[in-house]
């Protein structure tokens, strides 16, 4: 990395006593920063950030980092406790969590760091700076399937050459489609816009010739912005905590309310968003959730909400109006769940690891189910393990309804994992049927148009069932909106395109993708 | 029946002892119950249920019910007025209306009554239970199509027959698409899931065997939980009153918003939801809700809304800012529409009676329409009701809009009902080209592929622009989503269809579907 | 014109005398209205239009323009400014913009004047009234595609061949598909319920026939009502104000929040709503929009908003909150864009002008693309105004990103725009193959089952990806979710479509739609 900019400490020095007035502005209009608490070197930040990135001062400003000493943070009583380590480091645990506070930790780390304006930055905060102050939850989100979200689907061949399949470009030649490697740009925005890039230090660039301060440059990203959930960053850490808690509020509101979680979990594959939106605790949600309390720690269930948000049940600190604890916080995301939902391609017992590449199942193959529906089940919890946390997960919904309510819910569930489970087995039957028969190629088992009604069957139109009933309500999910109306209708539709194509006796794969 | 568990009065008497903290504390934070007005029996309840369900209790404490004495609420004004009956049973008037007040009504028509800690207690309270201070909703509702949902859909043998080609598990035998009847489990989320299940008590069950209390057992029962609008309940009675005022706060502001009719009225066979966000007056709603008052009784046009929910138009009580009644409420749903958008297969005026199964058109068949359009007038309302119930609608939109606006929206909609239904019969007579070739078969004419596309027509294209059309607005949806592209891609494929399994000379019904 | 009803000022003037209490009864309740401010005639509207349409008397009350004199207006400094004249009128610079001095304007233009109560009323407010106060906006407006819009669609052969196929009624006549016009009440709520419908004025018609003040009769008005962005109103004008800034309230704050844009921009063909939602800007707005200020002039980014909405970066005046301008409010609201994400059938340069008709490319056809994705470049902005608009859009986002985010993001967009070009290139050679072997027939290249999987391609699967990619965000809606799923599974469907229609040697078309 090469120095490109040098300033002198009182350049900024000089820069920080014209700006003053802007801070305390921002004061006045409610955003309630201290400057005596802020760094000199945040201050710095401030001085020309106010000016140049207005938003993302302003937006940190209303932040709690903004206003919280990790010195007075690390005194609460635990369950109340908001950050998760017993010592901060004494450079940081007297000043708010400003700018330089976060930007210059592990410097030595961060391939992306930087000389501006006399200080070294980091561009990239990574999951391992945060773990200054937080390191339960960096501990916990480690483990997940979130942090290995692209190592799972890139470096599973099976998963990648759905992947690769999808996202390439198709050219036509001689009236067949022939298939090129995705981009890069390409899977960021579309499977790595979920799973994270892998960002690179390509040199340093030019962004600004002619400021007063002189030419500035910056490091040069390839596959940025992302905040893909397992990013992996230039630290070598993998994730994105701005993922749910973006940038630069680093709102727990922001993490508990819905809308984060939708930006990845929506139909058509993994419609959880959609159906909770129809759902009677969507409608509850919905109907009254200004009257409900989405910051405070911990979280009281009837207190502060009446129904349940995504991070209800799957990772916040629940605790009862009697402060009695309903469910620890975790954030590793699965590991409150049994069952995995998301058929891959059958619904499953969840992964012991969040690493799945290492999952491989009788066939050989690294999935966590054979085609016939026999789980792998040395790499997926046992039964034990899935009735511990479906207990504990009745535990959350027991807050509000009774044991008797609880059980019938989810006793229906099983019965759905049951039966979509098997409406994907008669789809695999008669992709197999066209397999044998020659009318489709196996070789890639996701090119040609019957498999692509196939991989509908258990991505789509299966998992959207699972969705609908664990949640409790949206019926239509279930039933005609990507539910088993589709399921149905789908099979109808493959029987008829294995006739069809079987009789017009020409073999179409033969026109269809090819790999350049 | 029999009696698992039995306490003293006096145990309770001690729980509660320890307990009047609680239930002050909750009342300091806003929610504010004055125990003075609660009876005894639902202090007993809150004692425990504070601890084992606090969700259920807290909402209860958000809620009108926690606060109000039916003794006062009889003797509001007229159009103020909450509760219909004129008298309300000693026992209750003097009491808040609290768990043991709802919860012990009629108890020798619930076979889900049984002994609880000393009190002969319902599992469910049933629109019956409701009736005894909301007598004029609980008989409107009883006429309403609602009430009768269960029974409209199973008892159909038509729609029966749609039911279970949709929802039954399928599995391949000899390349055959073979159907099974579909289970309780899966219709109680699917169409159930709206319509209501039969809830049945098969006995009683151990829910907890170590408390501090003893075992505790309560009855079991089938296809629960559920709260569809027609739930068949174990005292008989039909509804779920909380389909649509939410346990246990039944509040009208979450019945008045749209999220509630929004659980089962959406896409894609009945997208009034999702028609309604889209549309002007959800614009506005949208943008707007949070100055509006949902909660007051009468609601004011204008003054607490600036435009209409779903509520506004089909069943509040609406009034003019002078006071004036423009709307009077209704429980029954239908009451106020002189057309049914919904076509089975065609649109067509309202039904007479809530129980549609009584209908038979000219073919025979339980359906309100031939399959060429006839209707079945005799069981429909005639043109002076249907005029009637139209000058009452638009008496709701002169609350905002000119006479000239009014009549010049409905007029559209006539047409627009006209024309779709043209399109229907379109794909009707394509339909009965392919049954007459033999090239599908009439005997179930909903489980081939050419007979999905069909149903496509009538009950997703057709339905959805009639939605757009009525609520003036959502263009998108009479055009490219769901809409006219729809309706006329489908009329191609489906004579596409018709050649191909025509020239392919080979009847795939003989490998479809078929009943065990 | 007739003049059907002739009332003397004295009998309005009796009538406002029953009504100032209500006038003042609203006041007291929030609406701030001083009828000192209101001028004669329009108090004299409110006295019975606050009986007979409450809606739009009490809209108008929340309004601004119910409060602030046009007088003072027009004295704030230039930044705050909500008026663009210099000048208003003296007649009505004194009173609040009531209901008399919008519907009185120029009323010699106006087909649709007519007499009612004394007073010469125009039933439509058009922009050319707006422009008094605000010509700078109505003036822009005029420019853009959006005052253009159903010449846009009804002019251009080639759009217009696909509004017919798409809305017209479709008749079975001896197996055949026949297509008939559609309908002036279809193409009002399909096509023209966004593009406007051209309103005219058919003659005179009575609405109320025994009223205490006689019989009123109002203009009858065909293609109303409408509110679409092109309508033609009957002063020949184009527009409707409405659309954005819906009646009587006529607020900032709607036309600010999303829902409005939501009515036209939605999925399939334009997603730009649905990929917002589920984006992190659109997390965030709807995590947080409740601490936002939707209402203030200038719109300051960071403190008014921490996210943008559809206005913030394509039409609002936008300063820092140091109070530097970042964009300059627009009305032609395709002025900040530089290139054209819609494709037709290519994404393209932006249009030099509003009127899009005049454009014709290689092959003389009315598109601003050859089907190979020759640009029809004379009508298109050159690469120096698209850097000049590319780089004022990237000021926005460099309000809260910094200038290597902002980059990686447009570079994304870039290769986006290519790669779904290419796609739409893929399937147009393939729909070219369809049309020399004579498979389907070029004619009109819209009414047949391969042309409509083409026109998906292009119309619903490009676009939607080209709007997930500009958002950055909603990764779905660019994968599965109209994305690149379906781009490729679509390429897939139409040669295995090719392949079998040409093998069952039967030439669908001659069965395919014929207009009439």
């Amino acid at each position: 990395m090469q120095y490109v900019n040098r300033f002198l400490v009182p350049v900024i020095a000089i820069l920080i006593l014209l700006f003053p007035a802007v801070i305390f502005a921002s004061e006045k209009e409610g955003a309630e920063a201290d400057s005596s608490k802020i760094s000199s070197q945040t201050q710095a930040c401030i001085g020309c950030h106010k000016t140049y990135t207005p938003g993302i001062v302003e937006d940190w400003l209303t932040s709690r980092h903004s206003k919280a000493l990790p010195s007075d943070a690390v005194k609460k009583p635990s369950l109340q406790r908001r950050v998760s380590a017993d010592n901060i480091p004494d450079g940081l645990s007297g000043y708010v969590v400003g700018c330089y506070e976060c930007h210059s930790l592990n410097a030595e780390k961060h391939k992306d760091n930087f000389q501006h304006m006399g200080y070294k930055i980091n561009v990239i905060v990574s999951p391992n700076d945060c773990k200054t102050c937080h390191p339960t939850e960096v501990n916990q989100y480690s483990d997940s399937k979130k942090a290995h979200a692209i190592k799972i689907i890139m470096e599973n061949p099976v998963y990648h050459t759905l992947v690769s399949t999808i996202t390439g470009v198709k050219k036509i030649e001689k009236e067949k489609i022939i298939s090129e490697k995705p981009s890069d740009f390409t899977l960021r925005e579309t499977c790595l816009g979920c799973h994270g890039t892998k960002i690179e230090v390509k040199g340093m660039k030019k962004v600004f010739t002619k400021t007063p301060l002189g030419e500035i440059a910056v490091p040069d990203l390839a596959n940025w912005p992302n905040q893909g959930v397992g990013r992996e960053n230039p630290d070598g850490s993998l994730g994105a905590c701005t993922a749910c808690h973006p940038r630069h509020g680093f709102s727990i509101e922001v993490a508990r309310k819905p809308y984060t979680c939708a930006q990845c979990h929506l139909e058509p594959d993994v419609p959880a968003w959609n159906v909770y939106k129809e759902s009677k605790h969507g409608n509850i949600y919905f109907s009254k959730y200004h009257e409900w309390n989405f910051s405070s720690v911990p979280w009281t269930l009837g207190k502060d909400i009446k129904a349940p948000t995504c991070a209800t049940c799957h990772n916040s600190l629940i605790v009862s109006p009697e402060g009695n604890v309903i469910a620890e916080r975790t954030h590793d995301f699965g590991s409150r769940m049994w069952v995995r939902l998301f058929g891959l391609i059958y619904s499953h017992p969840q992964p012991k690891a969040g690493n799945t590449t290492l999952i491989k199942n009788k066939d050989g193959l690294p999935l966590p189910v054979t085609f016939t529906n026999e789980t792998a089940a040395e790499f997926l919890i046992g039964k034990e393990e899935e009735e511990k946390r479906l207990d504990n997960m009745k535990k959350v919904c027991n807050g509000c309804h009774s044991t008797n309510w609880t059980n019938g819910h989810f006793e229906k569930l099983d019965n759905t994992i049951k039966e979509t489970n098997d409406m994907t087995l008669a789809a695999t039957r008669l992709m197999a049927e066209a397999w044998e028969k020659g009318i489709e190629d196996k070789a890639n088992p996701f090119d040609e148009s019957i498999e692509q009604m196939w991989i509908k069957q258990w991505l789509f139109y299966s998992n959207s069932i699972r969705y609908a009933s664990a949640m409790t309500g949206a019926p239509d999910y279930a039933a005609f909106k990507l539910g088993w109306w589709e399921l149905t209708n789908n099979l109808m539709m493959m029987r008829d395109a294995i006739d069809i194509k079987e009789q017009v006796k020409k073999k179409p794969e033969s026109k269809t993708t090819k790999k350049k």
